[in-house]
């Protein structure tokens, strides 16, 4: 396997249940992490450098995923709006990687700050930044997650993407829709919101809940439709709800989070199977593996 | 079907390609439109409003977006900590709902303008705002698209996701990236990225391309392992690349985008189907049916 792709992928031990058996393993997890883009342009009229955006990406082709980026954005046009593009920082891997970019653009390239900030606006999908933004919600007052509760078995969280599949399938005729959907700890179905991006459907059910006075829903289940990153984990922490299901995989920083704060995370929940990351005592198995 | 649904949905004609088989439909999308959210607040001590993210969603349950939102940065805390939520702007549609939505909060609550700040950064995965955008990509100059190249045909598409999704395999153990790929038009692969954000994947190849010289990519076939947003075209467009094929579904404004610059726009592209939303110069069909 090459450097590349052993920084892409990380392994964590886990419980893995198929079909009732409850076993340990170890799972392969994608790594998300932030990467911050500087750039600098304008040699000839005054150098100016400007920390420009952070991304949460899969280690590996940064400084392609940099370029790209400039490219998409209208900045850079091709290769010889380039002049270079080096990793920096002060945390530079062994590997001479790091989590910051810089691209130094070539004389002529004409950078507009002001269609610049227009056009980098902010959002809710983007997450918040990596280790600074975890210590910063650590500082965060929140609900603190009920130790115990809710306990759902195993057999009624196999139930919950069927159920979640079927009531969106009522309106979904797209097949471009992300659902998100909150349970109580008997697998009944709370709260179902759709849209075309997955934290916007999160944002949507616990906006529902805090509409309804339900926060902190310490006694929910959410279910999202996609995968688990970062910022889903986040968003379930700020509304109390102890336990995320995802249909998909989670990613690396999602299941660091949720062992920091305790919180219930589940991967690849489906008919037979699901993986367990983090907050074994709020699910109860059915025949545990000896 | 209720009225938040009705403007979830937007029906196009297209052309479906089912085992051999072209024919014209007409196709259900997702609407992706950008919501702005307005936040005013300190009532006691000297009002203050600002403009805080802009997001692209799908309308509907908007209200709630916006606070769930807020609960997930920490601002809002429950229903307690929001005096009103409504849908204001200019464009204020005959249901009341608009692209803007304003929440006031109650006067205890606090709202650190610098935290915000640094918590609400900019990304790529973001896209650009719906129409204020488009125009701004019209102004932009790009590379014009070529008119009829690359020619491919239906047969050599539907091959595309499975040589996306093996060549995926050796490396992907997670079942959590996104993967985006280049293709010429006979079906040879250049090149393939993967990242778990699929606009970081898109940005990677794109990069990649720009940094070996090959922008503007104008004979090249982008495929993506997800659903085509919005943003995606734009990033493609800026490339110079004239086809975009996705696994998953369009949105409404890729779709449109697509149409407005001419660019071919392919989805649910799998082994024996596609549906075709733009483009079709640049398509070669087997057996059309009568």
């Amino acid at each position: 396997m090459s450097e590349a792709l052993l920084s892409s992928i990380t392994r964590v031990p886990i419980l893995k249940v198929d079909r009732g058996a409850c076993t340990r393993a170890i799972d392969a997890l994608a790594i998300e992490e932030p990467l911050e883009l500087r750039l600098r342009w304008g040699a000839a009229t005054g150098r100016r450098e400007q920390a420009l955006s952070i991304t949460m990406r899969t280690p590996g082709s940064d400084l392609e995923l940099a370029v790209g980026f400039l490219v998409g954005e209208g900045i850079a046009r091709g290769r010889q709006a380039v002049v270079a593009v080096r990793h920096e920082g002060r945390a530079v891997r062994p590997d001479g990687t790091s989590n910051v970019v810089k691209v130094v653009l070539a004389e002529d390239v004409r950078v507009d700050v002001t269609r610049l900030e227009r056009h980098f606006y902010t959002t809710s999908s983007c997450g918040v930044c990596g280790k600074t933004s975890i210590e910063a919600l650590r500082m965060t007052s929140h609900p603190a997650l009920p130790e115990g509760s809710p306990v759902i078995s195993g057999e009624v969280l196999h139930a919950l993407p069927h159920i979640l599949r079927a009531s969106q399938a009522t309106f979904d005729e797209t097949g471009g829709l992300h659902a998100a959907a909150v349970f109580d700890s008997t697998g009944h179905l709370l709260l179902l919101r759709e849209d075309v991006g997955r934290h916007n459907a999160v944002d949507k059910v616990i906006g529902a809940l805090a509409l309804t006075d339900a926060l902190p829903a310490s006694a929910a289940v959410l279910l999202v439709s996609g995968r688990a990153s970062f910022e889903l984990v986040q968003k379930a922490r700020m509304a109390g709800v102890p336990v995320l299901a995802a249909v998909g995989a989670p990613s690396s920083l999602a299941v660091d989070l949720a062992r920091q704060f305790g919180a219930t995370l589940l991967g690849f929940v489906g008919r037979n199977r699901f993986n367990l990351y983090s907050g074994a005592q709020r699910i109860r198995f059915g025949k545990p593996s000896p």
